[in-house]
């Protein structure tokens, strides 16, 4: 990469992350990946060899960043044993998704720990293109894809054998047995697994059972994770899904809080918003789009109070923390799934897959501009949200999420003026990542998940499903085998 | 009942099954719950004392039958627990029910045949009034409420020895261990049950297990019990759901066929129907009407494809049944639930409670009047599938199905002539049944099933479904606990 | 119970609770329900009328206690079902299975609050004989019977209308969505719950879905909750079964502790236990006798690990507290179930209702001395965590737990002697409660779980269950339907 | 093939499979595949350049054949999965195993068709080794790996385009949905399955939904499938388990009856086994012997009544035909699984791997002669159901069963002699297929499932599964999620 001669970005209006205003007349000298000088053009001669963008009328933000994605999201049994082998070839084209999208450095806050690990060091060694990567690894505290967190079903229809393995691949040392333990003992589990390479930790606050009320682990238990986060200087965040998981987990000393608007039918209380406030907590916002309230609303399948209750209550808490001081950061769950699940009518259904989805991984960063430009937040907190906020809570900043001399020049350069409309954050013209321009068509270069199901052979095609072919539809009191 | 004198129907006009217009200017002389005569007015000199029903102007019937009712339909855990020593109530209720609109007669095709027998013995008896009750008991060869035939969850969560028992009550001796056996064997069985004073049999010819194209017994064994019933002098009947499960027991010799319309996405071919005529074997149908029809190829939660196959089959079976010289009869598995289950918004949905439900015990028959008229049955065999063909495929017909002199009296008055329009079988005027006048106001003597559900107490209002408050709502391909 | 004469227990040996030795050479007089003194034969002149009871060589003691029953606790759907309308009489049959074997308090700990406390009323008022009865009606935080903290599986077999409201019976306002809630919300709750009459409250502090190391609630909800409970001047309780559950729950001040010796796999850190006899929280043990230990661990369909972990640590925090100056009390969550239960083979092996079950309301007061007793527990501390350690912890000793003059006269009169060996707790000859002699042999006067269950009719021993009499044994990979 | 020179097996003893005692003092000359001659020694000149095996004091018998294997048997969706696209290196592994341990020639009666017909081709066209292959494809009338048939739950588990593809490949046209149609439909569409290039067909005359007792197909659909069948002059065969469906298939036509012994609980009445007889029709029997009979009388977890009824009649049946001159088959179900399943202790356990496990495809036909032996069928009858019978039954009894000029050159040279005791069958000194000497030490050439699991990496061996780890071990009438 040093190798590399100068790149100038001549002329952009430049929307650092830092400064309150745009800066005019200013181009961008890009050297061995980083940001070497920003001055006006008459103030730096152009060295011969060294490539020229003319990004006149054009806007340069920092690359985009996201604070919570999965890349290896679809942990359905049929994912996970078709490509066993292979993880780090399903994490590597997300992350080139990502990418290709504008997202330069990407969060994964759980996934298989070593697969991650040895993607992020593919892409950072410029093996491979794809967005930067920072990793947790497993949520402490949860059990794995064939669990009572995640698929219990896969539990009993996968062999015992598997269906260890993969959990094992998944929590290592950091399971649901260490709700079992003690402060200490289960400081000792953490301390070992930080110790394998991981850049931050993540623990579950709250259950992820389907309940999501229940606290995981108790304060003092929490506490004594932070404070081994903090000793190996990572930073530490935690799950939640209600108020008292949230307040614990704040208190506890993380120092970001994953979707921290979402707290069942119960709107975080004033103290609460404060607190973040107070202790510079980073609030991850998953913000909804009012076409996906609606949508949600409109819904009757999902129980009829869920709609005046869990995502009013949602949609409540992002306003309060648009309102308040709190640090805001971008996510959304961002991630891949199989065509087998994205072309399912149930499935699609369900997710709302057209419906604004703010998980999809090409697109819900827009969507999360959007669904704030929406409930009032001001362009210029939005764009830090995305950039200069995360690298901060993370402990990034030196190296990311603004465009100042000396940091890595990941940036966008867009055709029309973000801050003026949300939508413009789609107009990306080009992307630059490590100082180098990103071949967007290429990617992703290896599609596995993004490549479309495969044809059935023609013999087939003469399959006649039993049940839609004429099961007899019994009663719903009865016969539900 | 004897003792009674007599009492004239005077000066109706007399649709009695038999002539094939309607009858003018005649008067029904009824004595000892029987017909005496029916002749002119001028031909009759009554008697003092005698009671007379002025029904100039009215239509007289022979009392509506339905050939397949369930008394005992409700056979979810709740409600057999809940009356687990009072059957008999529940059966009578049913048949009170089933009288005060316009059922002088129903054979009841399933349920837990002791009950049965006694409920039907004291209305014969004269101790309650209901309709008059002939029974099969069991479904040969299926088990019991909480089996895989029924309820496969309920035998999960009743104890062992409560899901034995009630599945003993229903099945006694002819079980779906009747399916292991060889014909010499199986008859052997079946000759012990006719011995408790059933009035027919009815045997499965295709499975109850939701699948319903497995055929339950081979030819042989179903010639077998189709030879038991006979040499009993009573009637046997199946129930079949596959153009061959028909087949099968058409060719076996039975009297009638349950359902006879339902076979699955596939319609009956015409040299099956063809077979009916030829042996005169009962067609029990049960026609859809065209607001049914449109009503569930609306619905796409029952699987894209059933509208087109399952329910267009069975309209299509009706109208080639209509098409054909077959003995038609009136049947709907009608049937009470509590209303627990009644005002259950998932339930009453899926039944379609308020879409001309076939199944309902207060008008189900209506609605079958309704559903032939639009598909073209002619005015008088409507009339005979509701009466003389019933009587006459189960044998009855010595003593009901027409009015003729000597037959038992049971007629209805109506306001209106049914043979102008089927709407008119709902204006009952007035239901005789053994010569006397039903007091259709006081039944159900005692509601059980019919009455309201009780209101919680004050303080169970407060209580508030998890669920519904707030469950935060999980991917359906995962957490489907 | 005024109008009595005098009872005097002639010349016993009296272990009163308070004294480190039996009491020889004293009577004791016993008037209007309450002992009126404690003296010498000589100090004492009998009245004329005065009932005596000649005690010679045989052991007065407290009336038995036990801190944590449950009265109704067979709520598997089919018995709340049968019982629906006599939960009453439910609970009174059991309070007097409790009475006839020594136990003249309970404290019930979980069940529907309105039936409790009208057969607490109903005892109090002399109306029916029975154990005394104090109640917490619903665990704070759990949901119903038909729910995922108890038969998951009945909400799916009973009618929506019918699973609501046996859940709202036992629930009311004090459910599972308190856990969504604020410490201030939460206390309004309690506060309100409190207000219908309970005598003590008991919440969650560890999660009741069979996970079991979840907290139910945060510490500041725990601790807003016992102060509602303090303020109103009751005890408060909590269910753990985690040593961070556990831990919590004392810190929060809670009076005592629910079985504290189950804490998962991990024994309670030393430091946990010193708290307990800090703040003198009461310590619910349920100790397991060596028989039921072996019986545990060789059984395998447990689990291989558990009985080296969870059983184990349990029985290792007995030993513990033992150890430690903690104050003990005698408890098991004794139950009666219903005869088809019992009579299950594979419940009853299950349960080991043979071994030492501790549980059983006949009998596991005396599994627990004999537990005891194993594990090096002292005689007189054994008797006072049997009567007056439990009168204290709930706040009871000014009427209960001792033999004083102006105490309740609640008394047991042995054959032998309790602190030579705990067996001859068995050797019960008189109970005495308020004063009077219970007649035993009349207890329970209804019996309704407690009689065997009816015979099934002859016709029903006909039935042949389908599965056991041949069906095919498929794999259990597959066909697990 | 041809081109290779002559082969001399000189002087064994030579159990032809036609004589009704050895041949001692011939040899077998082999060319070209087939056997040319089998003369005295001196009655043959060995050409130069002919290879001779010195056979003295051994004994040749023909190559053993299976009646009823299933070379792709392990259809868990994760070995799906797994193996997506190379069923063929299943089916040609699972072909060497069987080639391995004696059989030539084995006859798949369930598995995917084309890859079955794909291995079967480059067995044949001599590409790899493997023992000859005849294949059926699907059980006509049954649904895929992923349905009611097999693995309900997968369904669940699976996305529907998955589980729709896998049924589609084992499915084709000629599934469940054939249950509704008539003789007619059916017969065309098992017209256009056998042109397809099967070997034979076979269809389920018994359901296979773990029930058994359900006729699949009526007398009419299966005569006319077997008219098909016999048109195409291809035999064909019926899965049966109950007496009825048994009889259904012989008189249908039938050549054979799979596992004809397995019956439910009730023996195959003499009758039937004499229409065997009088129809020549094969009988496949799946003898169990005395030491795993007594095993699964000795479980308790399979029904208290298994034991006494199914397998005691599966054993009297295999008695009766013994007793009969019915025309016996080797066959047994074998198959290969993965080693995750493999070695669970709970699979293990339940299959009784250990146990004379006749489906064991490494040596279940050994168990197979074991087996009858004990029950007293003659030796040589024994030999001629292994080959001559088998090739007889499906029409292969010009090439194959019997050592005789022209045909087939497959033989097994055993150590001693299999007449003397059954056990001598496993004393295999060479197998010849097509005349040439089989490389056993190099099976299977390419193991998968014959491969031990891959041991788990370091990090994945700190992973504690949380339900052995401590779960609360919760009553078995609740919480059973």
């Amino acid at each position: 990469m040093d190798s590399r001669g100068p790149l100038i970005v001549l002329n952009p209006t430049i929307i650092d992350g830092v400064a309150e205003t745009p800066i005019e007349g200013k181009s961008i000298w890009i050297e061995a990946g980083r940001i070497k000088l920003i001055c006006r053009r008459d103030e730096l001669s152009i060295p011969p060899g060294a490539a020229v963008i003319d990004a006149r009328g054009k806007y340069v933000i920092p690359g985009l960043m996201n604070a919570n994605v999965h890349l290896l999201c679809d942990v359905r049994l049929e994912n996970l044993v078709r490509h066993m082998d292979r993880f780090e070839d399903l994490i590597i084209e997300a992350a080139q998704v990502a990418l290709k999208n504008g997202l330069t450095t990407v969060f994964d806050t759980w996934g298989p720990r070593r697969a991650l690990m040895n993607s992020r060091d593919a892409i950072n060694a410029g093996q491979v293109p794809g967005s930067r990567i920072f990793c947790a690894g497993n949520i402490i505290g949860l059990d794995g894809p064939c669990s009572a967190d995640f698929f219990p079903k896969a539990a009993e229809v996968a062999s015992g054998a598997l269906a260890k393995r993969i959990n094992a691949i998944w929590v290592e040392n950091v399971g649901r047995h260490l709700m079992w333990l003690t402060p200490e003992q289960v400081a000792q589990e953490v301390r070992a697994y930080i110790g394998k390479g991981i850049d931050f930790i993540k623990y579950a606050s709250n259950d992820h059972t389907g309940q999501g009320a229940f606290i995981q682990f108790s304060p003092r238990v929490q506490e004594a994770m932070v404070e081994e986060a903090h000793r190996a200087s990572i930073t530490a965040q935690a799950h939640c899904s209600s108020v008292e998981g949230l307040r614990i987990a704040v208190e506890a000393g993380c120092d970001l809080i994953t979707h921290a608007n979402i707290t069942g039918p119960t709107p975080i209380p004033e103290s609460t918003i404060e607190l973040f406030v107070k202790r510079n907590t980073g609030a991850v916002l998953f913000p909804f789009t009012q076409r996906r309230l609606d949508w949600f609303f409109g819904m009757t399948s999902h129980g009829a109070d869920l709609g005046h209750t869990l995502m009013r209550a949602a949609d409540t808490n992002v306003r309060n923390f648009i309102r308040s001081d709190a640090t805001l950061l971008l996510a959304n769950d961002a991630s891949l799934f199989a065509p087998e699940v994205e072309s399912d009518p149930t499935w699609s259904a369900w997710m709302g897959l057209d419906v604004d989805c703010y998980m999809d991984l090409r697109q819900g960063h827009f969507f999360w501009f959007k669904a704030m430009e929406e409930k009032g937040c001001s362009p210029m907190r939005m764009l830090q949200a995305a950039t200069r906020n995360i690298a901060e809570a993370y402990g990034k900043d030196r190296d990311l999420g603004t465009l100042e001399p000396g940091k890595i020049a990941d940036m966008l350069i867009l055709d029309k003026n973000p801050l003026l409309a949300s939508e413009n954050y789609r107009t990306i013209h080009t992307i630059l990542k490590d100082g180098v321009v990103v071949d967007r068509e290429a990617l992703p270069v290896n599609p596995i998940l993004t490549r479309p199901m495969a044809s059935p052979a023609d013999e087939e095609a003469s399959y006649v499903n039993f049940a839609n072919a004429g099961k007899f539809p019994m009663c719903p009191t009865c016969m539900s085998h």
